[in-house]
């Protein structure tokens, strides 16, 4: 596939909530640097086009987003987690959206945990989930599998809660400070609908934090770029 | 809880994949430098000790392992992942098991694209394989969910095979260096049988991969520690 565009960055992605997490940081980045910018290329995820040997030389995996950075020789990565912490190690030299991991080692690592929290939890459980309304169309005797995700999920919110409750932020010192960790999770967890999730009163902290998080001139820029928006 | 020894780290952990993560770093890292040593606290999963609120200040998530720094005023790490990154950043200063981010930027970021792929995808899928064996019983009726998940658990191990066909480890230029990223797959990955997956032939260069990374002394160090053993 040829890709159009020359700008540094080039970023392959699609209206999924791990979609959306590469566009808020690139929209981040690009507001708060001069010369930060990127190309977009929707990969069109019915058509299966993730699963085509272009696309799998850039992600073995198949799977959105994957980032090319044209500025350094090509040099390609895939899993959202991991474009946010390659984006923010190259291009946030000031730390304005993660922690100095020499100087704030604490820090830096809160801001892990709360990654891969989301990354190996709400993430998959939330996906499976929605996958889960699927097959009770299929084979409609089988309300354990869907109460047993949608449970979890809501096990899940219960720990935000707790770790939101007296902070406004979830990784940093005092009452945090708006990083990646953030900009991991509150994607997901403001999809809680489509999850089976009706409402979130009963996590007040986790819905004043998501409001705190959308409400961000860039995060706002991410998730209505072209290509991140749910149609 | 009071918790025994006076070692500079406390790993809280259990037989588990993830566990077990703990435990080969830990070890890996204990061979490899004078002065780095642990103390172990088994965590009791079926009585719910995860789940006990001395526990749950640890890891509000409530799950194994978590790590207690007592040399750096009890800082607690929680998720084996941010375990692993934490041990290498503060312990592993001669990049033993990992790659320099300021020198070696492209390697550290592969290392961490194979450790999120692993943990929000092999991880999690083979978790509910082996769940769904357990509602399998409960509701005989619902091959889909259970297939579903072998399916994807196969499918991962064919992404690794593309990986491994000409590399010994999966991060690192040319053939590779042992790394993080390995730590955290191969646990995972050498549990096929419990996943469902009665043998590793269709994917040549991940078993003789499994085999690499537990001959080493570290490895088997880890995996035969008193609490990493599955009993």
């Amino acid at each position: 596939m040829t890709s159009s565009g020359t700008k540094p960055l080039l970023l392959y992605s699609a209206a999924t909530p791990n979609g959306q997490q590469a566009f808020v940081i690139l929209e981040e980045l690009k507001a708060a640097y001069p010369g930060i910018d990127y190309d977009f290329e929707k990969i069109n995820i019915p058509q299966r086009q993730q699963k085509e040997p272009w696309f799998l030389k850039i992600n073995p995996n198949g799977r959105i987003p994957a980032l090319v950075d044209r500025s350094r020789d090509n040099f390609s990565v895939f899993e959202s987690a991991a474009i946010s912490l390659y984006l923010a190690q190259k291009y946030d030299k000031e730390y304005k959206f993660w922690f100095n991991p020499a100087t704030s080692p604490n820090e830096y690592s809160e801001m892990l945990q709360w990654i891969f929290f989301a990354h190996g939890g709400l993430g998959p459980m939330m996906g499976q989930c929605r996958h889960s309304e699927h097959f009770n169309h299929l084979e409609p005797a089988v309300p354990y599998a869907k109460n047993r995700y949608i449970n979890e999920t809501k096990r899940l919110y219960g720990v935000l809660e707790i770790r939101l409750a007296d902070r406004d932020y979830l990784a940093g010192e005092g009452r945090g400070k708006y990083s990646l960790a953030d900009i991991k999770v509150f994607p997901w967890a403001s999809l809680h609908v489509h999850a089976g999730v009706e409402t979130l009163d009963e996590w007040p902290g986790v819905k004043s934090w998501i409001a705190r998080c959308i409400a961000r001139p860039g995060a706002q820029a991410g998730l209505s770029a072209p290509g991140a928006l749910y149609t």
